[in-house]
C-alpha cells in the first residue's frame, strides 16, 4: 500500500526549526520541476477522509500532485470522519538507550544504510526528521529480524532512489516457510509542492504560502503487510509516518500518523486480546482516550463497504496528530512502533504448527480476496499511487497477497468458524 | 463486472415510440422513490469516458444515482477519448428465422424464463426493448450451452429480481473441467432517474426534461467473463447492452453499446487472427470503419495504466451508438452477439488438451492478478456498482477469477514466451 502523506494546512503546531527542510532541499532548487512525487510505499494516510474537514490534502505513494488528483481526493473524502480527538495530556519523554547511542553505531543494525547519509543524520541528530528516520529504520530492522528468525528465510532488500529527492528501502520475503509474502518498507522523500497543490489548498479556504510559490516538504514512514501461509496465523499490517511542510515565513507544519491492525482468518479471542491490549497499553502511556479513539478510527477506515465487513479485527489508526507537542507525539509514535513485534510475533509462534485443512486454506484464500478488494478499491494510498505515472508499482502493490480466491456466492455454513469470523467483521467488537 | 448504462442527453436519435417505457413503468409510479438502481451486472458502459464530452452520464450495476456518484464519474471521465465515429452507411436488415419465430417458442431454449413476462413480450414484440431482451436471452443460452458442451459441467442459474423494477439471470459455472470460473449474465432493469441525476445532466450544458421531474428509463444487457483452467486457453469477455430514457415530451433517447475482447496468457497468433477476424467480419457487414474504430477503442479502454499494459489483446468496444437508425444499430449488435461462440469456442477446442507446466500455470495466475487489478481499479461498472449500497455484489464481482497471484517484482526471462506476451500487451498489435 502506498503512502498518502497528509499536508496539514492548519495554522497550529508550527515550529521555527527550518534547518532540516532547508538543507535537505539544497540542490533541488534547480530541478525546475515543481511536481511532488513520493516514492514512498507505506500505508500512511488512510485516514485522509478524517482530516479533510480540517483542510488537509492527501498525496500518495509516488503521486505527482496534479489538480485532478487533488480534486479526485476531495470529491471522495467524506466516507470517514475523524474520530473525536482526545484532549491532550503532555507526558514527559524518557530518552531510550537507542537515542542516546551513536548514530553510525545504530545504523549498523539496519537492513540497509539509511536513505539519508549517515553524516547528514549525525549533523542533524536533534531534528525530528532524523529522530523519525532512525525510528522507522529501527522498526523495519527489528520487525524483519523477528520474522526471519521465526521463518528461517531472509528478506530481499531493495534500496531505491527517488529522482526528485529521497528514496526508500523495500524488504520482501516471498514464499517462505511461514510467510507467503512479507513486505516491510521504509521511505524518506522530500521535494516541493506544485503551485497547483497549493492552489487547491487555498481553494479550501486555508492559506498556505510558499516561498516563490514553492512549498518544501519532507515525508517519511515505515509500513508493512505480512501474509502467512497457515490460515491460523493472521495477516498484520502497520504503518507509522511523519510529515513536514514549510511555509513562506519559514514556519513549519508537521504531523504524525500511523496504526497497526490485524486480519485473522479465524477468530481467536486470546490473540485478539493480546493484540489489542498490547496496543492499548502503548496508547495508555500517552493518553487515556487514544486507544478508544484510534480503535474506532481503525474500524471505520478498514471497512470494505460493498461487503459490509471490516477488513479484519482492527487495532489502532490515527492521522494528523500534532498535539500536545512534537516531542510527545513522536514518543507516542515510538511507543506504537515498538509494539509491532510484541503485538504479532507471539501470535505467529503460538500457531506456527497448527494443522489446517484444505477447507481452512480455501477460506483463507477467500479472505485474501477481500483483502485485495479493500486495497485496490478503497485504500487511498494505493488508489493515488496507481493513478500516478512513474510510481514504484511493486512497492505499492507488495501489500497484495501472493494468492487469492473469489468464489461466487460463497457463504459459510451456519454455526461454522467461518461464519463466526464473518459475524465479527460485520459487527466490530471490543477486545479489551 | 457491473453494467454502466449510459444516459445519452443528446437531442438526436429520438423516437416517439413510448409504449415500452410507459407500460413497463406502470405500477412503479407509486413507489415514491426516485432513486435509480440497476441490479444489472454486465460489463456495459466501459466506454463511459468516451462519451462524456457528448453529455452522457454513466450509471452502474445497482447504482443509486446520487450527486456524489455522478460527480465522481464526471471528475474521472477524461481518461479515454471516444474513438472517432465512423460515418454511417445504412444497411438493409434481413429478418432472421429467430425473429420470425414465436416468442413463447423461442423462450423455451433460454436458461430461464425471461425477466419480462412472456405475455408482455408477445404483446410488444415489435418494440426494440423486446427484440433486445430476446437477443440477450438467446446470446446467454447459446453461449452457456456451447460452454457446457465443451466442459461437461452445468451452469448454476440464479434468477433475481430488482425491487425497483426488472431483474436478471446470472449463470455461473465454477471449478468445471475446462473452466475455472464462467459467468454469463443477463439483466433487464427499469425505473426513474433521480432529479439529482437530471440536474447533473443540465449542469453539463445538456437539457433533459422529465415529466414531473421523473425520467423513466429502461436498460438491459448480456455480459460474460470466462476464465479457463488451462493457461493455453484465453479468458474471454463480452457485453452487449441497450438503453432507453424518456423525456417530458415523450421523446425517447436510446443507444447501444458492447464489445468482445480476449485475454490470453500466451500469444497464439492464429488464435488472435481468428478472434479479431471473426469480429472484423461482423463489423464489416455494417460499416467499413467499425472494426478499426472499435478495435482502437477497445485497446484504449482495457488499459491497466499503472502497469503500462492492456488487459489482453483486445477485440472491439463501442458505446453510445445511435446511428444511422435503431434497427440498423440493433442489427449490428446482433451480428456482434452472434460472434461470441465462433470467436471463442474454436480457440477453446484447439487448446483443450494442451499440456502445461507449473510455471505456465503460475504465469496464468500472475496475469489473473492483472485482470483483478483492471476490474477493481479501472472498470467503471465495477467501481460504481461497488460504491452503491444494495448492489448485487456477487453479480458485479463474478468477473473476478477463482484464483489469482501477485509476485513481487515478477519479470519474465528475456526471450521467453511470457516476455513475448508482455511485449504485445505493452504495444497493441493489428491482428488482421
Amino acid at each position: 500500500m502506498a503512502s498518502i502523506v497528509l499536508l496539514s494546512v492548519k495554522q497550529t503546531a508550527q515550529t521555527k526549526a527550518k534547518r532540516c527542510l532547508g538543507s535537505r532541499l539544497k540542490g533541488l532548487a534547480g530541478a525546475g520541476d515543481l511536481n511532488l512525487r513520493f516514492m514512498s510505499h507505506g500505508t500512511a494516510g488512510r485516514s485522509a477522509a478524517g482530516t479533510t474537514k480540517r483542510g488537509a490534502l492527501a498525496f500518495s505513494g509516488a503521486v505527482a500532485v496534479t489538480a485532478a488528483a487533488v480534486v479526485g481526493f476531495l470529491a471522495n473524502a467524506n466516507h470517514f470522519q475523524r474520530a473525536e480527538m482526545a484532549t491532550t495530556i503532555p507526558q514527559k519523554a524518557k530518552k531510550t538507550k537507542e537515542e542516546e547511542g551513536d548514530i553510525a553505531q545504530r545504523c549498523r543494525g539496519f537492513m540497509s544504510v539509511p536513505v539519508t547519509d549517515i553524516s547528514v543524520l549525525e549533523k542533524r541528530k536533534d531534528e525530528m526528521s532524523t529522530k523519525m528516520e532512525m525510528l522507522i529504520m529501527e522498526t523495519q530492522a527489528e520487525f524483519c529480524k523477528a520474522l526471519e528468525e521465526v521463518d528461517g528465510g531472509t528478506f530481499k532488500v531493495d534500496k531505491w532512489q527517488r529522482k526528485e529527492g529521497g528514496g526508500g528501502i523495500s524488504c520482501v520475503m516471498q514464499d517462505g516457510k511461514v510467510f507467503e509474502k512479507a513486505g516491510v518498507n521504509v521511505s524518506v522523500v522530500f521535494g516541493y509542492l506544485t503551485e497547483e497543490a497549493a492552489k487547491q489548498m487555498r481553494s479550501r479556504g486555508k492559506v498556505l504560502k510558499g516561498k516563490d510559490g514553492k512549498l518544501p516538504f519532507c515525508a517519511m514512514g515505515v509500513s508493512s503487510v505480512i501474509h502467512p501461509k497457515n490460515p491460523h496465523i493472521p495477516t498484520v499490517h502497520f504503518n507509522y509516518r511523519y510529515f513536514e511542510i514549510e511555509e513562506e515565513d519559514g514556519s513549519k507544519q508537521w504531523w504524525f500518523g500511523g496504526g497497526t491492525d490485524l486480519t485473522p482468518v479465524y477468530i481467536d479471542r486470546d490473540d485478539a486480546f493480546l493484540f489489542h491490549n498490547t496496543l492499548k497499553e502503548a496508547c495508555d502511556k500517552h493518553h487515556p482516550k487514544y486507544y478508544a479513539d484510534f480503535k474506532k478510527w481503525c474500524d471505520r477506515y478498514f471497512y470494505v463497504r460493498h461487503r459490509g465487513e471490516t477488513r479484519g479485527i482492527g487495532g489502532i489508526f490515527f492521522d494528523d496528530l500534532d498535539s500536545p507537542n512534537q516531542e510527545e507525539v513522536f514518543n507516542f509514535v515510538k511507543s506504537c512502533a515498538r509494539t509491532v513485534v510484541p503485538c504479532y510475533l507471539p501470535i505467529v509462534r503460538k500457531h506456527l504448527n497448527d494443522s489446517f485443512t484444505q477447507e481452512e486454506k480455501d477460506w483463507q484464500q477467500v479472505r485474501r480476496g477481500r483483502y485485495v478488494e479493500f486495497n485496490l478499491v478503497y485504500d487511498r494510498g494505493v488508489k493515488f499511487g496507481l493513478a500516478t505515472p512513474g510510481s514504484r508499482i511493486e512497492s505499492i502493490l507488495m501489500s497484495l497477497p501472493l494468492t487469492a480466491r473469489w468464489e461466487y456466492m460463497h457463504e459459510p455454513g451456519k454455526g461454522s468458524r467461518e461464519a463466526e469470523m464473518l459475524e465479527v467483521l460485520r459487527n466490530p467488537k471490543e477486545w479489551v
